[in-house]
């Protein structure tokens, strides 16, 4: 039984029960019955949020096909159903807390060879270029994302797609699900490329990596062609607009898939606009993991963002759908300049926009014009005109 | 130390910090520090979701005024603010889950005596009326919905609307935080009231009761004068839509609120509406607590549904600011009618819209017209055309 195979059968299924959340809403309920085996409809319906006629007819209909068993104490999957399951992917765990049950525990001491081997790969980045608004997520950030998509049933897909990535999340996702799914990563900075390309033939993974700045839009034949995408946004609102369009750009069309945003902390008018244009993309915010990703520095935010889950539907449609000129990164509507001190020789050095350091993790690599030394003070800060 | 003066003093605070969120944003930050006292500013800015310079700008103010410390181990707050704070309200307790720290947990043991209170008053309510889609919550859900509201720091508010109020968790809250708001509930059943009269009587509350058809438009009297509202709609968008802009016409228009909504999983196409229609109408969905309320019967939801709470923004609009003509229960857009056999004397007895029984509960409480028995097995249903 392969993929394809497995969906004609699935699509017959559907046409059958009429579920508006498609094939991937039925793959969801089968893994809802292997993870919760011999479960009354009322508990299947609970987890899966579906109603219970609608659990009841797809029961039915994935026991005619002999991927469900009807038993007195509750349905299971059937060798066969398992099968099927197992081929579209192998993750399908549940992270529940087993003391309150509506919150989410990660036994990261059972992943310590991932985050071993993604902590490697992350060492290799340098510092962050913060003109782009780069900030890296921790490397158990990363993980716990990817395994917060597999609690929520997101690891059945076929594509991902990595709508930038500095914090090497796709490493990760490759790292728990291996090469059962396609990953393809865009981003404008080469260092991650360089990353992705040693994973790869370290790990012997196939993850794609598109060199692209997202002002511009994605190329056609990446189009229309993903499940799920993933995405760390610069921190503005027109930021977060041109990479979830990105990401819809991405998306199928005619099926819909899933999103998942991080995105920290705005004021309250900001954060409206940003469920109003996300409403207005048909972006359907299910999930919102407040503080969730946690970044190294990043102290203005608290070192901290939320994590978003989204279903984007279908028809959905990308607010930025050309090139985009306008503004992206924080430091571009109001760039910071900033004046430090170099702590051995006493010179001060500007650094900002339009000057030789444009963020001070440069100014360090490089050390003190003068003494070459790599220890500074900052003696002011101002926003300009 | 009054509520006036509390109010004046931090309106006084909050020019000077320009806190969008306002003087309630400024009670929340007090109620953090009360809550963890001694913490780090990166705790406390994680805690209130405030950044880092805002809350550091807004510790400050505080310790101007000797409402807060600044001590080495942390900010607190001082014996001043801690008396206005109790002003306010009493009740600032955390229900993280001690396990995984993003999930709530409520030691419903510790609150006994409220869930005995609250079920002897709910008890009196007779069946519930399914012609307007009540279906009523449990006691637990009714106490955990003010506790979880309590969490959040939504309980120093001076007013609170419960649109619709069938669940009786006004009495709840009443019963949590004593005396120290204003409480109103606007319903069209007046067993809800006598109820209600019931408990100010035993409990020596104050909760007003307003015998008020949701329909139309809230009276002006009541306009604009309320900061948090709580509602459980009928199970439509229409409902939906009548009963959140009735909520929006409470709340305090220049200052903005709170609101506490239970709603029931849609299709994913009727959420998105959800969603566009909310911050349509300047509400911010800050929390989605998925499957939080339980309901006695209730089978087609699998007797749950979700609570959101949202920060309704100043200039909150709503969408329908008039009376409403339209459909509005699950009921009117497709009737359904019921054949039911009586199991004693065998006649039947159609139930539905424009029968003698519009539900089975009515038949029920009568008993079969022919024999007076109280038992009744459903023989077929359907959807009127």
């Amino acid at each position: 039984m392969d993929r394809d195979t497995i969906f004609s059968t699935l699509s017959q299924v559907g046409s059958n029960v009429r579920l508006q959340e498609g094939i991937y809403g039925l793959i969801k309920f089968l893994a809802v019955i292997d993870r919760y085996p011999h479960s009354s409809m009322i508990n299947i319906s609970k987890e899966s949020g579906f109603p219970i006629p609608i659990c009841v007819a797809i029961r039915n209909e994935l026991v005619k096909i002999k991927w469900c068993s009807k038993e007195s104490k509750g349905t299971s999957v059937t060798e066969l159903g398992s099968k099927a399951l197992f081929e579209l992917g192998r993750f399908n765990k549940s992270f529940s807390c087993s003391n309150c049950e509506n919150g989410l525990t990660f036994p990261i001491e059972n992943y310590k060879e991932i985050i071993e081997k993604l902590r490697a790969l992350t060492d290799l980045r340098g510092p962050p270029n913060t003109v782009i608004d780069q900030s890296f997520a921790t490397t158990e950030t990363s993980l716990v994302r990817v395994l917060t998509m597999g609690d929520n049933y997101d690891l059945f897909f076929r594509n991902y797609a990595f709508v930038g990535d500095s914090d090497l999340t796709s490493i990760a996702l490759a790292l728990l699900i291996g090469s059962k799914s396609r990953i393809t990563v865009f981003d404008i900075d080469t260092r991650i490329r360089d990353i992705i390309e040693k994973a790869n033939e370290e790990h012997n993974f196939d993850i794609i990596f598109v060199e692209h700045d997202l002002r511009t839009s994605i190329p056609e034949e990446y189009r229309n062609k993903y499940d799920c995408f993933v995405t760390d946004p610069p921190y503005t609102i027109d930021g977060l607009n041109l990479f979830i369009s990105r990401g819809i750009e991405l998306i199928n069309n005619s099926t819909g898939g899933v999103g998942y945003l991080s995105f920290g902390n705005k004021p309250p008018n900001d954060q409206l606009l940003m469920q109003k244009n996300l409403s207005k993309m048909r972006c359907l915010i299910t999930h919102i993991f407040a503080r969730f990703n946690e970044y190294i520095g990043a102290q203005k935010l608290g070192g901290v963002s939320n994590f978003y889950r989204m279903q984007i539907l279908s028809g959905a449609k990308p607010i930025i759908d050309n090139n985009y000129e306008g503004f992206l990164y924080t430091g571009e509507r109001k760039p910071t300049k900033r004046l430090y001190q170099c702590k051995n020789c006493k010179i001060e050095i500007e650094v900002g926009q339009n000057q030789k350091f444009v963020t001070i993790e440069q100014l360090k690599e490089v050390g003190c014009p003068e003494c070459k030394k790599y220890i500074f003070q900052k003696k002011r800060e101002r926003k300009a005109e």
